[in-house]
């Protein structure tokens, strides 16, 4: 089986990883990939193994040909699309923020402008070791975000076995590396500012990720307080480490929980005790890594690990898209 | 007037800036530096501006022709030197951490080794924006640790303030430049291992500088919790920044509590709302900065951010040996 | 069908890169790994995906069960265990040095020790692009030098089309991630040197690969003069750059030597004109890129990159493996 | 005495490191420092040691009350303020290309615009080192490019004592922190871009820095053939090392001819043989290093290091105002 796919928005960080791991895939063949502004550019020059395509304008995409997409585009210009393809029966899988709120009035509240699609709302989460039952054989499927997916993977266990403290802040410390910010310059982002640096932004309650996680929890039934959530930009390119401080009401239950949540899952290690979990663990790598440290009987240490272009965005969205049709769930990740 | 001062441990990176700052400082000589692997190599080598000087073994710096030591020894090492200066009526700044903890039993216990010299203790401790009584004109001083340095400042204000919630935890996550854990070939900070990596370590209750923070925080009347310290390895040479969530009574008085505790300080800057602190702010400067970030009544997020090898090490000791000696406690510090 | 394979000296920067080659091979099982020092460990540490094997000593390794070994180990320690494999029938791709020389006595003046196994000089010299009809089906391979197949991939074309200069100096400013200096902690390759530094090494006459460089050169014909090779540690952890001016008869006509070269070559890039090839066009990719820019009618500057562990290690032991076992080329190379 | 000072374009990566070395001399005091975009912020931000000023628009800078001004401009906008300054009796050293090529057919040749002010031309070029006497007293002066500080302390040298080989090219492998790109966002600058990557730009002969090396290497009698010139971006974030591959009559006499060039020089170090020139050398110096290496007796590679921000534009201001003022030509440098 080869599954004809075609990639929005191939010349950003996310979309160049598609381009390479779809380019490996064994069952889909790359049939279109677009960028405005760099139309007419060889896909080669993004990735050497790549099939001989150039790139095409978003508008003279050929939608008709292809069986899904890939739509790596900034939250309200992905929408559009999805509602296009989906409307022509291709099938997505919708990298952007636009469809991981269930609720359009929140979706307002934290990007700051009507949702442009609310019809196309709720659509499954695609974060596969937390639940696939919604994502096999699925039409359309909101890949979550970076962030989202290091902290959920690292709390939601918690939630599910009720050892949350009800009422106690969460307290969530990420590290990301710099292509999470995307690649229009910016002078904040310019190699002579970050290297050799390290700061903090929109720490606290300030982050636009907040809301998608905090969905998820409560769905999964977590008491927990706030969600206090601080992301820093670290001097490297690629990588989420999350250190997420979790009060609970038995520290010593948790491995359990952890181990009994990602029990027989390929991409998600549970490191064993005394060990820490590292970037190295899983850069240029689809899995995530856990480690677990007790600080007494109420205080959980998590450390949750992913590449945040591929765990938290491509190799995710191809886990999604395998799922969606029926292959087997790490097929084309192999050695990615 | 100029002080002849000789230095201890030259070659590592806290006495390499030592070197570099001492050089350019308008009243002090360097009359010796010692390094047992290093000797007979010119402190040229080291900084094109020093004295033209050879590194001589510490067995055989003349300790009778300086008025005052610098130790940048390890543990263990650094307090038979420090006698042995003041049996002479040399005047020390001892960067160990061998002068740091007033009790020998507390030592013993983060050190795992009795004491070498047990008499020597206590000492004053060198953190001049927390009080400078007792380092003007003293004889002895204990340096403070880096994390301790970025910690302390970041809380005993709180803690003078009764803003600490008592019994709840105090939870500081902090992240280190790599010449923070010496210069001592390791793998685990090979550069290929570091490059692309971040990485925790010792988290929760188990890295040293627990012992001094704590000490301090006490003697300030801290009713806090356990203070939870989990430190990080970043991917550049120099710089910490520790996030500190502080479980407080009133957020919204923080911000006087720290103004009032550093204004006039020259050396620690608390930045207004809405600018955050980061590495750049610090990063080869002698100064500290302080960001205050409340999330919600109770909880505020402190970033702290100095440069571990100049406030954390160097430049404090030469603020300490101003004060020792009655100069100008930022002379010499202008431009390092 | 499936080829049962050992990896000796899976720890070292290169190990690790052919265990994760070799993982997501459609045509390879890999049957052990050795380390002496982290015998015990998984391969899962290494890489997530790896089979669920432990490693193992070398001496423990069930050579019996395998059909072709890698040897990723030192020059010296190599060339044993190859005498060993080749005399049971098993197949060797070596990534030392020991093989890559035709004439013992060479091998003594620039390893300044006498070749441990003569005997099995001289081996095919594994650049299939400059040559492959040796390696198919070859029962040994000595796997090239990483400065070596980027300065051979950019030299050889001008060789055989007899357009380098007789007797004029053939000057090479090469750079290098710092990888290639090894896993073994040394105080230069610390994080904190290599960061923020760039160094020159054993510039001019004194670097190793100039041997097998100047062996392939001579078989090819070339007239030129000594060659000068400057290598220089990179901040960055992998990649080679070279920067290469030739002396030629007619710089007009060397695009088309390249191009023919190279045409038809799938992990060889000649890049169009205006566009110079940087590490970003190979680095993680088992991908060379070469630039060409006159200067003049008789100066070349042609810049040929690879990644170091990967077309210069790594990945080109992948190529000549499948080559020995006519697989074709690129196989398990697709998303490395 | 103490000379009232403004500098242009301060909120550049050299304006910034002009504010850090004036604010430490002990004869300078900042009047003013100008910024368009950032107008109104405190120089603290930017040096927390600096006066208490606030940037503001050029158009605004008090001119009457300064008795010199440094310009840290885009070529073509600094001339004007330089004929501006001089009108008005005000010293300048001047950090922008405009006053360093004689002759304005060869600036319109390279900048591809007529010269602002060709009645300003020619002024005295300003590395001291290679002579002074133009420079002492003087009203004005060109501050060099870096890359032509770097080649130029490297090549002067042979020029005088005609040990270049009449004809012979003359090349050069540059290497420069990304700092020298200045501080305007562009996607190839972006940090994601440039961690892990390394890359040539405008080699050969066109980058703009030819025009000065070439123009002093004339002066200096050189008969050298046509220099070679081949820039590279490191990552890191400052720093120039220059590789030259200079062919001579006769690479044993070329030490001699350094030493005598640089004897008593402070700022200029001739590094013993067997020691290569890095970069750790000099960065966050104001000093430059040099090694020599003969490959044979016909080419010499020097190697030849200096910062970029300092040696290569912000200390060597620092030199030339003090010469201009009589002053101790490395005051205010002890300790930068």
């Amino acid at each position: 089986m080869s599954i004809d796919v075609g990639i929005y928005g191939a010349t950003g960080y996310t979309g160049l990883e598609l381009i390479r791991l779809l380019a490996g895939h064994p069952h889909a063949s790359i049939r279109f990939a677009t960028s405005e502004a760099s139309a007419g550019q060889s896909l080669r020059q993004s990735w050497p193994l790549a099939p001989d395509l150039t790139l095409v304008p978003s508008a003279d995409a050929p939608l008709d040909e292809v069986q899904a997409v890939f739509l790596c585009l900034p939250h309200t210009r992905s929408a559009p699309l999805a509602a296009q393809a989906l409307g022509r029966g291709v099938r997505v899988v919708d990298l952007s923020a636009d469809l991981r709120l269930d609720d359009p009035a929140v979706y307002a509240q934290w990007y700051k402008v009507d949702h442009p699609h609310p019809e196309l709302l709720p659509r499954p989460y695609g974060l596969p070791e937390l639940g696939r039952d919604n994502l096999i054989g699925a039409e359309c499927i909101a890949n979550p975000g970076c962030y989202a997916t290091s902290v959920l993977l690292a709390t939601v266990p918690l939630a599910r076995h009720d050892l949350l403290i009800p009422g106690a802040p969460l307290i969530v410390d990420a590290k990301s590396g710099v292509s999470g910010a995307g690649r229009t310059p910016k002078q904040n982002i310019l190699f002579a500012e970050v290297h050799g640096n390290f700061s903090p932004y929109n720490i606290g309650r300030g982050h636009r990720h907040l809301a998608e996680i905090e969905q998820v929890l409560a769905a999964e039934g977590s008491q927990a307080g706030p969600l206090i959530f601080s992301p820093h930009l670290l001097p490297t390119d690629r990588g989420i480490l999350s250190t997420v401080y979790a009060q609970v009401t038995d520290a010593g239950a948790a491995r359990a929980a952890f181990t009994t949540a990602y029990a027989g899952e390929p991409l998600v290690r549970v490191l064993p005790d005394g060990e820490l979990a590292t970037l190295r663990h899983v850069v240029n790598t689809p899995a995530a890594a856990l480690s677990l440290t007790p600080a007494g009987d109420n205080l959980l240490i998590v450390v949750s690990v992913i590449d945040n272009l591929l765990k938290g965005a491509a190799s995710q969205a191809v886990q999604n898209f395998n799922l969606m049709w029926n292959l087997p769930e790490t097929t084309g990740l192999a050695a990615c």
